[in-house]
């Protein structure tokens, strides 16, 4: 008869071939292969309460080859979680809680979502640094509050990702010794054998990362995966990856054959395998001593759940203070006050918004303890380093500042990580031509509904110098095309401040800051209208004198050309109106008589932004009514290259000459 | 005084440093601290003619750190390149061939843009399998046509990206033994010491990869330095990397410390930098021993250049049809006969455009050798995969499959390299929701006027259960959005080899195939329109039964339930007439004339694309009138999700009655 912990592992396996079957359509062989790393975790280590699976000091738990999710539907079913047999018999169908792959926030006790291989891997580090950081600025003697494990599953695909080499880099220098991945080493990739493109020591390249590397060399082994994972546990300077020998398609006439990666077994090598395992046919099989052993686990997982909230209480009695600042991280609001932040600049005639950008941090950082951050190495260009305030490292784990080494994707996966876990209003910086190099973590932290802040300076040719592999052109209109992104390109250092206050507040998806490198005047002449509108997203800045014959609509540096050309075109008796346009997205959420009155259809329109053309038809009709840039930039100084490229007052007036 | 070499390095370090200031933009620490680097290898390893600089069996150069880019234009023009003193005093100007960073084609002696960190080290990657492919393909003995090494210079910012990463993992696997870096490792990055977030031993990854790692303690030492290279030069089966230990900003009052990075050290530091070196203060000083040092120096270039060609002679007499074969795949022309592949679809009625081009690809194969490719480990998915033909590996050099792994972008970067080494059309698949992953190399792709191509399968929320993290909404305008890329997205096996016949033509920026992972009508009924009609980028597809009332435009699987609602359309009375439109950027090329018959501007328009809506509006004028997507995905079969997201035939009908 089989043990409780075989029984266990063949019904995770068959559970998850059965939901494949079923669908006729996802990935049988990854949970064949690692069903029993992913019992012992849940049956020996990892603390959790599938009735509570928010519970804050959980053990965090990814999946990061999200694409074998039947395998962790399977777990959760098994553990308790609110997932039923039929989710799982509804796998990968429309309106089911059992996706493809794993999604956040649809699925309880799932922590992350996950599908983009590497992404999951490093979403793990943003995790484990913010339970350190957390850990550190808030347990006190007696009140461990935070004090978890981010515990994942990881597989060739992650670790060949560069994203994942990034995270795990990163990893290894802050010494995230809670963090623990199991290596699911099949030697297979969807083309074959990893010997064709993955024939690295991936032992030795964590060694080097400053990983403790642990070896399982037989995968049905449940109390050598349990030492190594005990030996991993009790390492608490290094994060540690725990190498395992694994089959994919483990039982199966397919094992170890790439072909069992991606399509259903197929009824017949199904009945087969479960044969040979001596398991019953019947679809969606669980024995009743599996189910008893972890109701048993769900008991204890809810005393301890209980035990934490006895905790907590104690804590907010004895540490009052402390504990609110914590809910408050936890919970928010999150508010900032934006006439505080625009006095600020009361004096200022001129300011970079970057600039402006660091002012703001600074203040916002005392208002919003969550606020944790940094930059792919760009710390002194994109002005994102909290002044007074530590980094966070080995031996300063109360750090708010990060720095992420030059890992712009590792970076913004770690953000969502941190954000994924709470307590933290992440913000990462880079130049905003590399918001490419981490375009896919925005996806996902949109995907997820995360509140990301990604802080993107150098915002367009203005930049100068550098030239054209660091220019934006396509970048701005490529991050507004991303559906539940919030893109903010201001004007100035006021309607930075807005673009704070709103980002901060913004818990449900990312936001990005589009920030000059070059200094802007500062709008205080127009202080009311600014605050107010920009928070639309779009206001008339400047009405026209008399009666307007076209509408300017401009974005960050190109407002102020819009103004002078406004001024020039008074001057000979055209009227023209200028909208400022910092954030589409919340523009678009105004209601249509707002919308209507800022920009009236019969209006003829020109916008103008030192960027790719395509999409500003939206707001003007027509090609032919935008003043922008279709080629890539050019090494110069900044003022020349606006010059040649056309932002001039003289040009915007031809146009709009051109256009009424 | 100074021996020739220690004149030269000076004079690479001041001609630097006197760019900078000329400038007053740049990066002087750089060039201060790596100059012996750069000295050694052109004084004593790098084969190179001046006035031949893309002479084929030249030795490539990468500087993979392109804020460095005075040093190399320091380099360039003392061996003697067609970079004057004039063009360094004009670095960083309108107009200069010495912009920012490095720009291929821009001036003479540059292999590669540079400036994205990472970017640079991956290309190179490439290059070296370039090379090794097309020497064993073409070399015979007495005839090493192609037998040269890549060098570079790679730094802390280049190792931390995970690019990097996955090019050195992929570079160890192929065992690409004439592949050499030297790392400028000065433990320092714009944040600071390396410490804070790069503390990893990168000797042992680069162990663990595969990788021979040398040591050089004193960047100051030209024959530990030049020991170093002989020694990388000799191991044939492993790429080299040589870690020296440099100094950013040597010599002068700010070396070692980040403040010299990326600002101009000012007259006053030049000043004593140049006296405590022992060297006059004029800018732009250059040694009359060195000049003649090089002067002889591109001599024996020339002479080992003219050597060559005669090899290159009595080869072309010795092997003509290789020669031939060899010299069609460097220069052209690459033609494909389009009726030829129409031809291998006339008996098909339905074919995925993904498996059209498996198939066209097969074909191409065999008309251009110069095709050569492979996948991000989803061959089998993306039908990339060359039938018969072995893959590039350690051990078999002439095989035209690559395995890149999970590695998007260090794929799209090896592309770019391959590209840039000639003789290749390289292509790279992985699905289109992941061009994010490599969307940075598909933009290197774009400025460096490369025709790497990418194919781009299960393109849109059709592929069904792998749900929202797999399926692509805002991917194909946002490759749309990108300045000379032009992006295919082909409504059938028809459109597709017309895609094919043009990006193995277009030679001077980078194509992207949208292919569909469903099964799609082949348009054999309308073949000629179509073999035309798609050579133009957008044509009338099915004219109006009657005087037209509204067109409808649509891409890819969508062109089908374009046809399907003209149909039942045509049966209620209303003529409509339909446009497919596979590439927008070859459409806009045609003259206007053309454009205005098959898009009058008179007719109201639909578009219908399953993605953002965003950027429609250049054709139809107003979003009203797009049939898109502007959320994410979902995980259901591929025909429930287009009928939940409203492309139904019926919703097709309805819009075009909507907007007549």
């Amino acid at each position: 008869m089989d043990s409780i912990a075989q029984a266990g592992v063949k019904t995770l396996r068959f559970l998850a071939v059965d939901q494949v079957e079923q669908a006729k359509s996802g990935h049988p062989g990854f949970p064949l292969g690692t069903a029993p790393l992913l019992y012992c975790l849940w049956d020996r280590f990892l603390t959790y309460d599938p009735a509570a699976p928010s519970w804050l000091n959980r053990d965090r738990f990814i999946l990061s080859p999200g694409h074998g999710s039947a395998l962790l539907y399977a777990m959760l079913h098994v553990a308790g979680y609110a997932v039923s047999l039929d989710d799982l018999k509804n796998f990968r169908q429309w309106g089911s809680i059992t996706p493809g792959h794993p999604e956040y926030g649809l699925t309880p006790g799932v922590d992350a979502s996950t599908g983009p291989l590497g992404h999951g891997f490093a979403m793990g580090v943003g995790m484990a640094i913010a339970e350190a950081l957390l850990g550190a600025t808030y347990n006190r003697p007696g009140y461990d509050i935070i004090d978890h494990y981010t515990f994942g599953l990881t597989s060739d695909g992650d670790l060949m990702e560069g994203v994942a080499s990034e995270a795990a880099s990163l990893a290894g220098t802050l010494g995230l010794g809670k963090l623990i991945y199991i290596y699911d080493d099949n030697k297979i990739t969807i083309e074959g054998s990893t010997a064709g493109a993955f024939a690295e020591d991936v032992g030795g390249r964590f060694t080097a990362y400053g990983w403790q590397v642990l070896r399982v060399g037989d995968s049905e082994d449940q109390e050598a995966l349990a030492a190594a994972i005990k030996e991993a546990q009790a390492d608490k300077e290094r994060p540690s990856l725990i190498i395992v020998r694994t089959h994919i398609g483990y039982g199966s006439p397919k094992m170890d054959d790439a072909s069992c990666h991606g399509e259903p077994l197929g009824p017949a090598l199904t009945k087969e395998t479960k044969e040979k395992a001596g398991w019953p046919l019947e679809p969606f099989y669980v024995p009743e001593k599996v189910r008893e052993h972890f109701a048993a686990k769900a008991a204890e997982g809810a005393k301890k759940q209980a035990a934490w909230q006895r905790l907590w209480a104690a804590y907010e009695k004895e540490h009052p203070a402390l504990a609110e600042e914590l809910r408050q991280r936890l919970e928010g609001p999150y508010e900032l006050d934006t006439e505080a932040l625009a006095d600020l600049f009361k004096e200022k005639t001129k300011a970079a918004t970057r600039a402006a950008s660091g002012d703001i941090l600074q203040a916002a950082a005392k208002q919003l303890p969550a606020l944790v951050g940094g930059s792919a190495d760009l710390g002194p260009s994109n002005k994102t380093v909290l002044k007074n305030i530590p980094y966070f490292s080995k031996k300063e784990r109360t750090g708010r500042n990060i720095h992420f080494g030059v890992r712009e994707h590792g970076m913004g996966a770690a953000l969502n990580g941190m954000a994924l876990h709470g307590g933290c209003i992440p913000y990462g910086g880079t130049f905003l031509v590399f918001a490419d190099f981490l375009r896919p973590a925005i996806r996902m932290a949109a995907l997820m509904g995360l509140g990301s802040i990604f802080v993107l300076t150098h915002d367009s040719i203005s930049l100068g110098e550098d030239g054209p592999t660091h220019q934006p052109i396509e970048t701005a209109m490529g991050l507004r095309l991303m559906p539940n992104v919030k893109v903010y390109r201001p004007a100035d250092a006021l309607e930075t401040a807005v673009a704070y206050k709103m980002a901060c507040a913004e818990r449900k998806g990312p936001s990005c800051l589009l920030l000059s490198r070059q200094d802007l005047p500062v709008l205080n002449e127009h202080r009311a209208t600014v605050l107010a509108g920009a928070a639309k997203g779009g206001y008339v800045l400047s009405e026209a004198e008399g009666e307007a014959r076209a509408i300017i609509i401009a974005t960050g540096s190109e407002v102020h050309l819009a103004l002078a050309a406004q001024k020039e075109l008074q001057a000979e008796g055209i009227a023209v109106r200028v909208v400022s346009l910092p954030c589409w997205e919340v523009f678009e959420e105004q209601d249509a008589a707002y919308k209507e009155a800022v920009l009236p259809s019969e209006l003829p329109k020109l916008a103008v932004e030192a960027g790719a053309t395509l999409g500003w038809e939206r707001y003007v009709g027509s090609r032919e009514n935008v003043l922008g840039i279709d080629r890539y930039g050019a090494s110069a100084p900044g003022g020349v290259l606006m010059e040649k490229f056309g932002f001039t007052t003289a040009a915007v007036v031809a146009k709009v000459k051109k256009i009424i």
